[in-house]
């Protein structure tokens, strides 16, 4: 087991750090570390190869979880001790289980495209809950990646990780500043997802390798620019008075049809 | 347009009872009553032929939504007009619009199960937002009808209609104490979708008329009572290190496949 320091103060600089990273999209950016929190994630990190920038661990969890811990100290550059009262303060959930680690964010760009893979886009999907769902589904169903637009939610925020169940800690994601050229250029096959009844039923549609399909912002679709650059517009047909599904089920809808 | 009543106090008997309608489903189940928030949930209710017992209207939007206004109140048996300030403390959301009305909750014993129709139901689901994504992927791919278990979330809570986008106020909700022994007795042929590799893979099943997929709780799935009395156990086959789908998504590609 690792030297544990010892904090006890909440005007630490560690300890300010945490919250700004758990409450801030802007703070990640500007650090380049995120929050993985919570025993079942910390442990499907180091599965996954993370390693830990920093490991923070409340008193009761060090006792309660020490040889979990005792692997996760090997993993991480410095480790804390904290008292249970002020891990309430850095946690972000209502029942801490006193774990936290620090990471630093994978670098999107180094993440390369497989012509022959099968991906799922998001374009500037907002809800957190969404993107887990997705990442959850898109690995279940065995897709090769997730492309995000930059101008999204955050894959990185805690919300987003624990509604992933650490599956965007596994996923290849590939995060793009300017989606619409990017996959203009890329060698998939582009399948924008829309609400549209003259577009072309999924189910008719031959899904190869290669290929990507795209799903738009809760509210507002998928962006005229994106959609002028795919190359076929496809849609899930719908019944009675519905106007659209949850983005995450359109997707989960997309996944299985070109998955099949 | 109907005379609307004023109300400033806080104190007031009905502000109170909103309050509790918004927050409770103690109190739901108590008065009967639930709440629709918002224009456009208002008005798929108007079209949906639910009758308003109240109708509640802020200041500010009795003059901006005037006609939509006229048309609620003449679906209300009383009518009142409340100061915007009193309107955000009985509100569910950040940004109020200004327009709530109580209904009666609908007598889901009355709803009959169509022995030939072809249903989505919920065992114990809690996630008031996975209950509102089923709901509009139920209604948007034609399924029949929702039949929820009585100790699951409360279909007629603000967070599961607003999740909804108001489709839970248009698709038959049948809501059973003891979903094992009901279901069992129903003419449905039941499909217990599960976890588990040796049940049936999904796709090899033929759905007919007459059917009904059953998903689990969101932690625990399917409890062992139902399992023993589904006629057939079905699973989406997972790849990769994901341990399940989000319940609101295998809802979806459960429901896509029944529907085919």
């Amino acid at each position: 087991m690792k030297n544990f320091k010892v904090i006890t103060s909440r005007e630490n600089s560690l300890i300010k750090l945490v919250c700004s990273l758990q409450a801030s999209n802007k703070a990640r950016k500007e650090s380049g570390l995120f929050v993985i929190e919570g025993l079942r994630i910390c442990k499907d990190a180091l599965e996954n190869s993370i390693r830990f920038d920093k490991l923070i661990i409340s008193n009761t969890a060090y006792e309660k979880h020490f040889n979990d811990i005792e692997l996760f100290s090997d993993n991480s550059n410095e480790c804390y001790k904290i008292p249970d009262n002020l891990f309430k303060k850095i946690s972000d959930t209502s029942s801490p289980q006193g774990i936290i680690a620090l990471a630093e964010i994978p670098d999107s760009t180094a993440v390369e495209i497989d012509s022959k893979g099968r991906y799922i886009a998001l374009e500037n999907l907002s809800d957190p809950t969404n993107l887990g769902a997705v990442s959850r589904t898109a690995e279940a169903l065995g897709v090769s990646g997730i492309i995000l637009s930059s101008k999204g939610c955050d894959p990185y925020s805690p919300k987003c990780i624990r509604a992933s169940m650490g599956t965007l800690l596994r996923m290849p994601v590939i995060i793009l500043d300017n989606m619409a050229s990017r996959l203009k250029e890329s060698p998939l096959k582009t399948f924008a997802c829309v609400v549209d009844k003259d577009a072309d039923d999924i189910k008719t549609v031959d899904f190869k390798d290669g290929s990507v399909v795209i799903i738009g912002n809760e509210a507002n679709g998928i962006s005229e620019e994106l959609k002028s650059v795919a190359d076929r517009c496809i849609t899930i047909k719908m019944a009675g008075r519905a106007e659209s599904l949850n983005a995450a089920v359109a997707a989960a809808i997309s996944i299985w049809e070109m998955m099949k």
